[in-house]
Formats: structure tokens, C-alpha cells, sequence
């Protein structure tokens, strides 16, 4: 069974903004698809706000393994309803894949509990991100550190709730830190936020990145059938 | 500088039901209010669903260090504004104790990020909860564990967050396990749920259920004004 | 790239008890392999205390991906450079699946810093291991628990680090609890810590019970090179 | 009761080197001790490697309720019995502070399980350590972030186990990152790590560096009688 991911984009920077689109020109979600699209075992589409539903109805979302989730001006445009059906399918085992600024998207504050809120600084500088977790299926392929000349800085404390397993910790050049790639489980879903990708730097061209990416779809797909009951219960035991 | 308790409770079954009436005929709240009243540095009020407001307003909010919740059968009609206020205030700090059936409470569910569903059954079966957290402040002056006679099960999978700390598991009769204290962070809140107290069972009367809420007041409390700054920041080191 | 397992067996009481021989004519470490070797892309061989150097040279541990551990009374004969053996490998990767009494071996002491020390009965109650973790690997294919109507009690307070990931809990009929499944990461190696299979009952020939060792098998294999340095360092940026 | 404390340090480098005589005429611990000598409800007295059986005999620990601990270049010296006492402690509830090159010290390495090794570079760079848990306890009346203008670096990937609570994230100038403040949980003690202090700097008599240490004093003190049982147990229900 192939792990069917679906890459999701706001898809706004790139349609309004010439410097976005010079480093984009195919939008966010192609360049983000294009490099899962050579992983063995892994079946992989798009779709953006654009689309009807958001391109995510809930026949689309049964079919769905991992979706990853990149947005930042348009948030509140995400129709609740979307966003409580992306939900439910997380909490039934899908993986989340949320990308830089969707840390203020909907789905994730709403599977955080927090605001979600961050320092930021758009200066272009250099991002180290720190390995953490030696051994994480997520950091498979990767040396110490990963290294991107620019990038916008994000900068704690986070308002996020502390990660189940914490794997990267960036460096930022103007003098921040950041806890950039975090794993959480909420229900039967993996959940994974991954700092990177201003969407004026080239770094999902970047193919340390796209390897990180790669390693979390696989981390974050189901492994299989949801097995869990709720309600009420007849007693196994006497109760005599 | 006292710690200031609110105890809230929806108080809908004590005045609708005489089984309930029996146990609790001062209402939930202020049975769970009233050895709480006998701690050094606290000061205890309370507040319901019946209140103007649900007695929780922005003014008395933040004269409030830690809020304790019960509620069961009318989550629902607690409305979204209050459920709002009391959440920002978790974030800022205040700590926020979880009881029983308010593991389905607005409040709750939206700090977890989860259904927060569970099995229970309601048989007056007898549950031991366990310490697996010896040392925990949460457990201060308890044994190896804590026997209630009968009480309503829960029972495992429950569809939340794993606990940051886990200090109590029961063991229920009839079969079925629950992890019954579990602390969180969320913003700069402490948050503890502990499972205990049907409302038609003496629970909130044994006085070991009284010393860990006790005790969890304590550990909930804020211990400091919180220095938390977010937004645009200038570099603190040259970019060069 | 087959995940070569070895499982490691003292092999005493098989030898030494006819009430254990009855349940385990070849041993613990065959039974416990034996389903292992139809697993696809697992390699498994085993060792036993009697072996030299049990069986766990510096050669053998190069070449083992996970250590699955079976151990009871004799842990204080294995020698102190085995063991220690076994930790670098650990810390450089390799996976360790630590199986009911060897809680007490001195690998797994060792690498969790406490005395694990708990409580425990021989009386051959009923256990019920629940899933409190649905939607992680080790439990797939496991539906809400796995009943073993004869086992060994395990009691908490158990002397062990809080697990990082908490996956199965125990109800026993005697009326205790424990955390019964358990993961744990140290250096870049993946330890599981597997409560069931006192000598005297048929666990290990429990198809669910195989289900879970063999989940946690690929569960616990390295997913690559360790990479790490440690040691003294050029700075990457100019300190002006 | 006032929080017994013994402050320990290997009491070396002060009487070798006069560069950090300079900086600490009176040896570390005292400089260590003085402030927490200011503080309500704390009792305060020191013990160096000198002492006979280094100041902590039987008794002595018996009497301490957190032991904070500096060692950097005699860790081999200190006798393993001394340790074994000390571990015994921590595990019956004494609280332990961790402090800089006492990463490598046997009692951390004992209760952590890891090589504890990590990157380090004595450049007299830029730290600051930020707060990535506003609102815990250790970070009282810090603000988002210690500024330390010279210290030695101290860098990821640090082998240590994860931390149960992560308190300060630390920058350093020549580009890397440190996890410098972890909380952990050993038996019913607890363990606060906190990286800053090299004794050529005099970071320990930077008053907010002093303020952590102090918190971490109070969040590391025993909060009551460590109730614990082991061994063969009755059982609690009837067997059938």
C-alpha cells in the first residue's frame, strides 16, 4: 500500500507577489510535491484554497495518509468546516504535516490548545538547525546540522504546547532560537511542524529540507486500521 | 500573597436529582470548597452555571489563580465567550483543574486538542488509583494509593493528549484501567485533570480525594508574573 | 537491508525446572524467535548466557541491528564488560527489547538510571494490557487489549524514568496496575520495555504477544548512520 | 522546615589556577552559597572533594534535602561508594542540581544512562539562554532571556536522555544551540541540569543566574515523605 499524501497550499504569495513567484514559479505545493514524487512507496497530489472545499472533501481526506499544510496570509479564509474535517481524519490516524507560518493556520492551533504565537523577524539571515535527536526516523540522511544562508527568523518562546519528541532546534544569526521540528500525537494522528520556508527563500528547493520532509511523511503515516472504542461498557470482571 | 480558588461548578444535577441531592446537598462546589477553605494561604470562592455570566467574567478572571471545573450534563450551554475568556486566561497562567465528567467540558477539550472521549459505565464499582509519580507534589501526604468504593469506571483508550506528567492510574473492578491524574502545560497555565467524582458517590467527602485537589491547587498556582513577548523583533546581534 | 535481531536468553530455569521445560521445551529464546523468522526482511539468530562471552562479542553486537532480552536469576553473572558492551552499542543505535523480569538486568539499570524495582505475585491471575497509545507502531494490528488469562502480577509504583511514550497499561485481577509497555530513547538507540512472559506461563506463545514483539522489532531497528560528533569545536560564525 | 541544601564542588581549579582564583577567591561553592543564603526558608552549608569521603557521608545525606553539585576536572577521583550513596538519595527524593562540566560527572552520568557527552569550545563567546517554559517555577522572575557576555559553549547534539521539562534553549555566538536547562524525574527525586557557569567566568555572580538556581532549589526540594513499596505482594481482590 502506497502512503498517499496530499500537498496543500494557500496558494496566494505566488499569484499576487513577483518576488515570491521568481522563487516559486510553480507555487509552494509543486515544489514542495515534486522530490516525494520520486520516493518509493509514496503516492502524492496537491490542492490549494483555490480548489472547491479547499480541495479537501472528506472522500478526499478517507484517501489521505498524510497531508501537508503550508499557509500564512489567509488563514481565516480556511472554512471551519474544512478545518473540523481535517480534524477528525488527524484524530483518526491521519499524519499532519505543518509547515513555517501554518503555525497559525486553524487545524494546528485548534490540535495545539495554545495561540500558537512566535517571535519573527524578516532579515534574510543565516538558520542552523540543530539535530537533536539522533536516531529519529525524522533525521535519517542528515549530519548535524542543517544550514540555510537565508531565512526568515522565528524566534521563542513559541506559545506551543512542549513537543512529545523534540528533533531540531534552530540557530538564528540575529541571536534567537527556535524549536523547529516538533512531533506531537493527538489521537491516532502523528502531527509534525517543521520550521522552515519563508516563501521568499529557496529552501524547499534545499535537499536536506526535502529529505526532512520525506522521513516525516513516512514517520507520520498511519500504520494501520484505527482500533479504539468509547462509550459505555459492560464490565469484563464479576462485579459481584 | 494567598492563592485565590474558584471552584465552578454546573449544578444541575444537585438540583434536579435526589440521589444527587443526598450526597451533595450544598452542591458539588461547595463540598469540594470546603476543606480548601482550611488551607493555609488560600482563599476559596465559588461559582456556577446559574450565575450571571457563568460567574466568570473578565474582572473576576484575573483575580483568579486557579479555577476548578466540574460539569457533566450541560457543557453545551456554557457559552463559547466564557469558554474563550477562561482559555486566554489558562494561557496567561491561571491554572485550571479538571474534574470527572469535565473531561467533555468546552474548556477542556479545547485546550487538549482531542474528543477527549473515553468508556465509562455506571455501576458503583470499586477503583484504586495508583501513584506512579511518588514524589510528585500532586501526591504529597498519599499512600501507594487511594481506594474508593464505588465510583462511576472510565476506562482506556481515552482520546487525549499523552499527559506531560502522569501521577495516578486506576484500577477499576470491573475490568478496565484509566489514567486517572494528568498534568499539562499549556501557554504559561498548569492544567491537571483528575478523574474521581460522580455525582452520585461520596467522593468529593474522602479526605485523600480532598488533599490531592488540595495539592494540585498548589501545583496549579502561577508562580510568577508571566514575561511572555511575541511579533516583529528588531536582531539582538549584527546581520552583518 | 534485512533488521538482524538477536534474542538473548539466559536459559536457566528451562534447563534447571520441569514446570518451566513444559512451556518452553526449547527455550525461551527459541519460542520468542521462532515467529520472528517469518517476519519479512527480519533476520533473527540467538544467545544464550551459556555461550561465551554470552554470546555477545564485540563482532556479534556490530552486526545486530535490535537485542531482544530475556533474563531472571542470573543477572548479576553476566560480566560487566558485556554489558557494557551492549550500552555503547545501544547509545550508537542499536534497538533493545527488554522483556518482563529482565527489568532487572543490569543493561536495562543501567541505561535507566533508577533501581526498577515494583511489585509483583506469582499467582497466575488474569492480565488485560490496554492500548493507550492507538496509532503508534508497536501497536498495530492489537485491538483494545490482549488478555492473558494466567501471568505473573507486576505492580506500580514501578522505580523506573517516566516512558517518553507510554503504550500499553495493565489491569491485573488481583487489583494492581503497570505501565506495561514502554519506549524509551537513549543516545541514538530505541529501547521497548515489554512487561509479559514470567517462565511458568505460555505468553511468548500468544500470537498477539509475538504481533507486539515483532511491531516493536522494526519499531526499535537504527533508520540509518548515527551521526554525532562530540568534543571540542572551531565557531562556525566570527565572534568579532 | 526549612530546605536543607549542600552545595559540592570539586574545589580544583581555585587553588591550581590563579586566572580562576581571580574570578572566585573563595572556591565556587561558596560564591554558590552565598546568595542562597539570603533566602527565606533555606539552610545552607558547602562540602568539597577535600572533605573526607568528599563530605557526604551516610549521615550527612540523610540530613540534605538538594545537593547541588560542580565538578569538572577530578570527576574520576570521587569514590563510586560516595556516588552509590548519592544515587540512593536522589532516588529516595533528595533533589539534585546539575551545574555546567558536571555533565561528566559519575552521579549524572549514573542517573541519566548516556554518555552525557556533548560539543564544547572555551572562546569566551556570547550566551544567552531563553525561556522556552514561561510560567515554570525554575524561570521565576526571569525575563525572556539571560544575556551572559562570556562563557564557554557548550553544543548539540548533547547524548543525554530527553528532558522531562525543558526550561531554557541556550544561543551561543559562534553558531550553536544547547538544551541548558532539563528537568528530570529519578525515583522520587528530582534533577534540574543547568548548563552556565566555566570557571574562568563569573557567571555565578550574575544575579539572575543566581535566581535559577535558587527556583531550582525550591522545585527540586522533597515535598513530603517518600512512600514507596516493592517486593511480593498479597493480593488486594480475591483470585476466584
Amino acid at each position: 500500500m502506497p502512503i498517499r499524501v496530499v500537498v496543500w497550499n494557500e496558494f496566494h504569495h505566488e499569484r499576487t507577489r513577483d518576488d515570491v513567484k521568481a522563487v516559486y514559479p510553480d507555487g509552494l505545493h509543486n515544489t514542495i510535491a515534486a522530490p516525494l514524487r520520486g520516493e518509493d512507496g509514496v503516492e502524492v497530489s496537491t490542492a490549494t484554497q483555490e480548489d472547491p472545499d479547499c480541495g479537501l472533501t472528506a472522500e478526499r481526506l478517507a484517501e489521505t495518509d498524510v497531508l501537508i499544510w503550508w499557509g500564512h496570509a489567509r488563514h481565516d479564509d480556511v472554512p471551519d468546516d474544512v478545518v473540523a474535517r481535517v480534524k477528525e481524519r488527524v484524530l483518526a490516524g491521519m499524519g499532519l504535516i505543518v509547515l513555517h507560518s501554518a503555525h497559525f493556520s486553524k487545524i494546528f492551533k485548534s490540535l495545539m490548545g495554545t495561540t500558537c504565537d512566535l517571535k519573527w523577524r524578516e532579515a534574510g539571515e543565516r538558520e542552523r538547525l540543530w539535530v537533536v535527536a539522533p536516531g529519529h526516523p525524522i533525521t535519517e540522511g542528515i549530519g548535524e546540522y542543517i544550514q540555510l544562508e537565508e531565512e526568515e527568523m522565528y524566534g521563542e518562546h513559541a506559545d506551543i504546547p512542549a513537543p512529545e519528541e523534540l528533533v531540531f532546534i534552530s540557530w538564528f544569526q540575529g541571536g534567537e532560537v527556535f524549536r523547529s521540528g516538533c512531533c506531537y500525537r493527538r489521537g491516532a494522528g502523528r502531527i509534525f511542524y517543521f520550521r522552515p520556508g519563508h516563501e521568499t527563500h529557496p529552501t524547499y528547493h534545499n535537499t536536506e529540507i526535502q529529505r526532512v520532509i520525506a522521513n516525516a511523511v513516512r514517520w507520520a503515516a498511519p500504520t494501520g486500521p484505527d482500533v479504539r472504542g468509547f462509550g459505555n461498557r459492560e464490565p469484563l470482571e464479576s462485579l459481584g
